[in-house]
C-alpha cells in the first residue's frame, strides 16, 4: 500500500506533461498528491511570472527547479550580452517562484564552429559573470551535464566531472550540478563523480534510456522501467553523497505527450515507487508493460 | 596538386564501401592509389580466410585493422565460452591477414540487465582470458571505446580513459586502444587521455558527427567535413602522442552505402586531404557540399 510518505520527494517536471499549462500542472500535482513541481519558463511566461509565482505559493507545492537558463556558448560580444540578459531574466524568475535552483543547459557549438574547447571556455567565462547576479537574487545555478549525444547541438558540458570542474571555483550554494540519470548513467566515472558532488547536487532528475533510440533525439527519453537505467544504483549514489532533495521526473517523449496527462502522472507515480524507491529497497526492478499499454491506448 | 605522399597513411575501412566484396574492396583501394585497408570479418569469411589472406598479401596493401572481435559482456558460462571461442577465431583471422590489430567492440548490456558495473567487470575478466591467446598469435587487441549513445546496446566501454584503465595491466603490444573520432570527440578528457594513450594507440579512425542524427543510430556517421568534428585537433593530439600509423576512414551511413563506391572513395580522399591532413596544416576546414551532391545524385 502506498503511503503519502513514499511520494514525499517526487516532483513532476512540467516537461513530462508537456500539454498542461502552469495552472493545469499545479492542479494535476495536487490531484495526484504530489508536493513538488519542476517549472519551465515558457509556460510560466504564458501565465505571467507574477501570477505564476502567486499560484505556486498558494498551492503549497515546492518548486524543485526552474528550467532553464544557459545557452551561453555563442561567439562575440552581442551574443554574450544577449546571453547574460536572458539568464538575468531567468534568475529573477527563479527567485520569483522560489525555485530551489535554476537549471543551466549550456548550449552547443555555434553554427559552423568546430572549436569545442573554445565553446567550453566561453561557458566558464559567462558562468563567472552570472554567479554574482544569481547571488544577488539568492538563486543557485545548477549546471546540467548533457548526454554526449547532445554535445554538438545542445550542451558542450558532457560529464558530471566537467560540471564539477566548472562549479568548483564557486560556493556550493552559488553553483551546483544536476544529476539527470538520462544524461549521466553511462559514465564509468559516475560513482566517483557523484561522491565528489557531495554538497553540490542541486537537482536529481530521473528518466530512462530506451532503445532503439526514437528518431527525434530530443524526445528520446523514456519512463522509468522502460529502458536500461538502474535507478536504484543512481539513487543510492546521490543518497550516499548526502542529497536529500526532491527527485524530479523529466521525460521528453512524444508518445507520453500524446497520452492523457493524468494517466501519465499516475504511471509516473507507480514507476517511481517500483523502479526508483522500490528498487532501492529490494534490488528488484518491476518491468511491467504499463507504459506500452498506456501509449498503445492513446497514440 | 595531390602527391601520392599525402595519401600514404589513408586506409579505407571496408564499412565505408559496404556493398563491395573483399576483392572489390582491394581492387578499389588499388585503383584509388591507397596503400592500406581495414578489413571486416564477414566479407573475409565470405571470400574465404585463406584466399583472402593471399589476396591481401598479393595486393601489397597493409591491413590496418581487422574488425571486429569483442561482444564479451554476456552472462553465464556458456556465453563466456562462446565469446572466447568466437574471439579466438577472430584472433586467428587477424594473424592470417597480417592485421595491425584486432578491433574489439565489447558489447552492450545483456538483454534485460541493468547492471552496467557487472557488464564492465565481465569485459575485464574476458579480456584477461583473451590476451594470452592473442599473444600466442602475435595479434594486438585494440579496445574501442564507443560513443555513450551505444552504451546500452553495443559497447559498455564508453571512454578512452576507461579503455586505458582496462589496457594498463597488459603490455602495449598486447592491448592497445582505438581512437575513433566519432566515438571520442565530445570527451572533455580527450586531450589528457590521448596523451596518456601514448604507445597504445592501435588504430586511429575518422568519421564525422552529423546533426540531426540519422534515425538509425547505427548508421549515424558522416563523411569528414559534413559534421562538427575538428579532425585537425584530433590528428594533432594523436601525433603528439607519437602515433604514426594509418588513418582509417570508417563510415556507417545509408546514403553513402547507396552511392557508387568508387565515388565514395574519391570523396573520402578529397575530404581526407581537406579536413584531416589539410586542416592540420592551415587550420581551415573545407566545408564543401560534395557529399550532399554525391548523395543527392545517387539516392
Amino acid at each position: 500500500m502506498t503511503t503519502r510518505n513514499q511520494l514525499d520527494r517526487l516532483s513532476l517536471n512540467q516537461k513530462t506533461t508537456n500539454s498542461w499549462t502552469l495552472p493545469e500542472s499545479v492542479d494535476g500535482c495536487l490531484r495526484a498528491g504530489l508536493q513538488s513541481i519542476g517549472v519551465w519558463r515558457e509556460p510560466l511566461a504564458e501565465f505571467g511570472v507574477e501570477a505564476g509565482a502567486r499560484l505556486l505559493a498558494d498551492s503549497g507545492l515546492r518548486v524543485s527547479s526552474l528550467c532553464r537558463g544557459g545557452f551561453i556558448t555563442g561567439e562575440g560580444e552581442a551574443a554574450s550580452q544577449a546571453a547574460i540578459a536572458e539568464n538575468t531574466a531567468a534568475i529573477k524568475e527563479a527567485a520569483a517562484v522560489g525555485a530551489d535552483c535554476l537549471v543551466l543547459v549550456v548550449g552547443g557549438l555555434p553554427a559552423g564552429s568546430r572549436d569545442l574547447p573554445a565553446a567550453r571556455g566561453r561557458v566558464a567565462k559567462r558562468l563567472a559573470q552570472l554567479v554574482p547576479i544569481a547571488r544577488d537574487h539568492g538563486v543557485q545555478l545548477a549546471l546540467e551535464p548533457m548526454h554526449p549525444i547532445y554535445t554538438a547541438d545542445r550542451g558542450v558540458l558532457a560529464t558530471l566531472g566537467e560540471a564539477l570542474d566548472l562549479a568548483e571555483p564557486f560556493a556550493p550554494e552559488e553553483v551546483g550540478v544536476v544529476v539527470d540519470t538520462f544524461h549521466v548513467w553511462w559514465d564509468p566515472q559516475l560513482e566517483a563523480q557523484i561522491a565528489r558532488a557531495a554538497g553540490r547536487i542541486a537537482s536529481f532528475q530521473v528518466c530512462d534510456w530506451i532503445t532503439p533510440l526514437p528518431a527525434d533525439t530530443l524526445l528520446a527519453r523514456g519512463m522509468m522501467g522502460d529502458g536500461h537505467i538502474d535507478f536504484a544504483r543512481a539513487l543510492a549514489l546521490v543518497d550516499a553523497a548526502g542529497y536529500t532533495g526532491d527527485i524530479e521526473v523529466e521525460i521528453f517523449n512524444a508518445d507520453l505527450w500524446a497520452a492523457d496527462p493524468d494517466e501519465v502522472v499516475a504511471l509516473m507515480k507507480q514507476r517511481y515507487l517500483d523502479c526508483v524507491i522500490g528498487a532501492a529497497n529490494d534490488g528488484a526492478v518491476a518491468a511491467s508493460d504499463v507504459s506500452g499499454a498506456l501509449v498503445g491506448a492513446t497514440s
